[in-house]
């Protein structure tokens, strides 16, 4: 009988428990839908600055637009972290046409941009085209029928793919490494079909490498649409390619991570980083990639100290620099808070756009998946039902090295039109729909939450 | 041991359906995403003939445009229900002004659509403005303070409600029934907040209805940000309101319910029904109301006969007629099915929009929420995850009275953008995302094919 008793005790306990999380999960979605800040706040960080690539002015005017939001916000602590990030600026001229080998072709133009950290063409490129229809293809070439040509990788993302990510990831490489491939069998340039998934005038660009012993050539994206083009044409015929980029790179300049905490109450020394990147992409306005992300995670914080809420464990909003090209401010926040001595526990990215929530992705140990599972019946009612092991992110990925066993967290939205304006100039404020971020707010304000009290 | 042996064979068995099902459904997918119809049949619709209200020419046009559609596809079946459907037409004058009772206060021109079935106002109408915030705070209010103004009726709807139906559900009453209660107090016109979700500048219509022994009078909504506007000049002082419509009722007209059918090959006579509305109002361009739930069932046939699959069971596509203002096709359906002795034994539904799917939910029997839920591992690794009790939807509706029982399934999409565009000008075409579409037809074509083969 006393057993029994114990029994209920604990089962009343328990539902108590749930009972509170329930009302006070309840009062952080309606602080978010009907008194948010989330929509006005990336309408400035998208209008009033724009796009915001490292070492870009627009960068700076971020950095200092985000450290005076913070400090309006009154949170316990408010700084910024000084890092060196790369600089590479696109330039003025950017064109591109090819011509087909018929009598009176025409130049017909192509919607391009370069590849971030490309270099330029140093005047007007010109060349004939071989198309590839993926990265070991082009592997597999002989040189002599690529030296001297420019290469186009033609590879289109896998509509088939229920998770666009998936089809992001295979095709990944050729944005990456297409230069120094085609490079290393004497190709003049790489132009390739941009990464996204409609068939669109919009090019959508992003970062690429060189490597030490193989020569530098220029690299674009070309869209959807023209890649579609280009292809036909070169299906009857030889096609010959005009090129001019005037992109370069310059040398490191000093750029900063800006962050804000709330104290722990019990355990202030033990810290639980949540973040998004605050660079974009010098093109759009960086809205979903990654405007959503760093303003879902401001507003988390702001929520959470609006509602009187004091965590049992510091948590701290991290506006990463430089993740597109570089990841320096990744890179050197968990050298930083290792340097520090500091205790991160626990570490949350919002990367994948403001779309309408799903859940969360765990990348650690499988007890903190047994954890977050046991979130799912308080969470549900708000639509999330992913509970799974997953991906944090790129901002928060060094942690891991530096923290063994850290569990990483990312925030999963759904992923369906995320590939219509990643790194395009399309991914402008417009794209993001009010209600849909401020429900990312919510969603990880609550998550957060649950996590603090039950780490 | 022979026991051992017949439950292994039997798990076999499953085992091997399951995987059969897995295959199929990712073909199904596969034929969606990518060699899909259900894109470019939405832009015809939306495009070459735009809003299609019951009794308009546009809706004849997506009368025949539809039947042809069928045929080029070769279903077993395509026919026409004739049916008589109510006509209204908003007419060429639609304006309101407000007037401030300060000094010099200038005339502002209100966004307003006027309500589907509103009488005209039969010239200028001038009055008095009195705004209540809720239909009970009309109800409640003295015949003395109502008399011989216009009613603004100005509750917004709930956007704390994570499911955006059920904020709309709370403020249906008022389009409905406000120009009734209005008039039983002595208003000379009702004037309703749209039933939006987002702050803008587009009107949202809808149908509304009047009581015999009630006088009639005239019914339209403003915009969100008028309503606001016109509370605010109510807060400072009287407002004068300022209303032209010359919309009207012309006697019913002859319309179609158009469909198509793959005849079942075991159970020909037992028939599952999938449909959504054809017809739409006449602003914008009903892309998610409803040409996504038409094109969505239609494009679910032609995957199902694409891809050689043979139903069990009879499964017939219908695009009813005049579910906005009337629902004529859906009762006559209803009543044309059972007179003809037909077996109606399921039926779906999609009419919340072209967004990503979450799943369907059930009205009707326990026994066929058990049946869908064993979908849920087959069906989850396609991002479906509703499978409870709900609503079927209204066109289907009028099923359950002549065949009690029945299952009635509702397709479940995202709800988070629908009431940005229902019932107003940006229900347009661009406002529909393709693999949102696509995923939806994909979704709807499993989940019946699932049906059909379990049933």
């Amino acid at each position: 009988m006393k057993y029994t008793l114990f029994v209920f005790l604990i089962y009343c306990f328990f539902v108590q428990v749930n009972a509170q999380d329930s009302t006070l999960i309840r009062r952080i979605y309606d602080e978010a839908l009907l008194r948010g800040h989330a929509y006005e706040n990336l309408r400035q960080l998208c209008k009033d600055i724009g796009p915001r690539l490292s070492g870009s002015s627009q960068a700076q005017m971020a950095v200092d637009w985000s450290y005076e939001k913070m400090q309006s916000y009154a949170f316990d602590v408010v700084q910024k972290q000084a890092i060196k990030v790369p600089h590479w600026e696109r330039g003025t001229t950017e064109s591109a046409w090819f011509k087909e080998s018929t009598n009176n072709a025409k130049l017909q133009k192509l919607q391009l941009l370069a590849l971030g950290g490309s270099i330029g063409t140093n005047g007007l490129l010109e060349a004939e085209v071989i198309e590839f229809k993926s990265l070991s293809d082009l592997q597999n070439a002989k040189r002599q029928s690529v030296e001297g040509k420019i290469v186009f990788l033609n590879k289109p993302m896998d509509a088939a793919q229920i998770q666009t990510f998936k089809a992001y990831g295979a095709c990944y490489a050729i944005r990456g490494n297409g230069a120094v491939e085609a490079s290393k069998l004497g190709a003049k340039a790489v132009v390739i079909r941009s990464l996204g998934l409609p068939i669109d005038k919009h090019p959508h660009t992003g970062s690429m490498h060189y490597q030490n012993d193989v020569p530098k050539i220029p690299a674009a994206a070309i869209s959807t649409q023209d890649a579609d083009a280009l292809s036909k044409a070169l299906s009857s015929g030889k096609v010959r390619l005009f090129l001019e980029l005037d992109c370069r790179d310059f040398t490191d300049v000093d750029s900063y991570n800006v962050m804000a905490e709330l104290k722990g109450s019990i355990y202030p020394e033990q810290i639980i980083t949540i973040g998004g990147h605050l660079d974009s992409w010098d093109t759009g306005e960086g809205a979903h990639d990654d405007g959503a992300g760093v303003i879902h995670c401001l507003e988390a914080l702001r929520i959470l100290k609006e509602l009187g809420l004091k965590p049992t464990h510091t948590i701290r909003v991290v506006f990463f620099m430089n993740e597109e090209n570089g990841n320096q401010g990744g890179k050197q926040y968990a050298e930083w808070c290792l340097a520090n001595g500091e205790q991160q526990i626990a570490a949350l990215e919002s990367d994948r756009g403001g779309f309408a929530p799903r859940g969360f992705g765990l990348d650690g140990p499988d007890q903190f998946l047994d954890l977050i599972q046991r979130f799912e019946p308080t969470l549900r009612p708000y639509d999330l039902h992913i509970f799974e092991k997953g991906y944090g992110g790129v901002d928060i990925g060094p942690l891991k090295e530096k923290y063994p066993g850290i569990p990483l967290f990312g925030f999963i939205p759904d992923s369906q039109r995320y590939f219509d304006f990643h790194h395009a100039p399309s991914d402008v404020f417009e794209a993001v729909n009010k209600r849909e971020l401020e429900l990312g707010a919510a969603a990880i304000a609550s998550f957060v939450y649950l996590l603090d009290l039950k780490l």
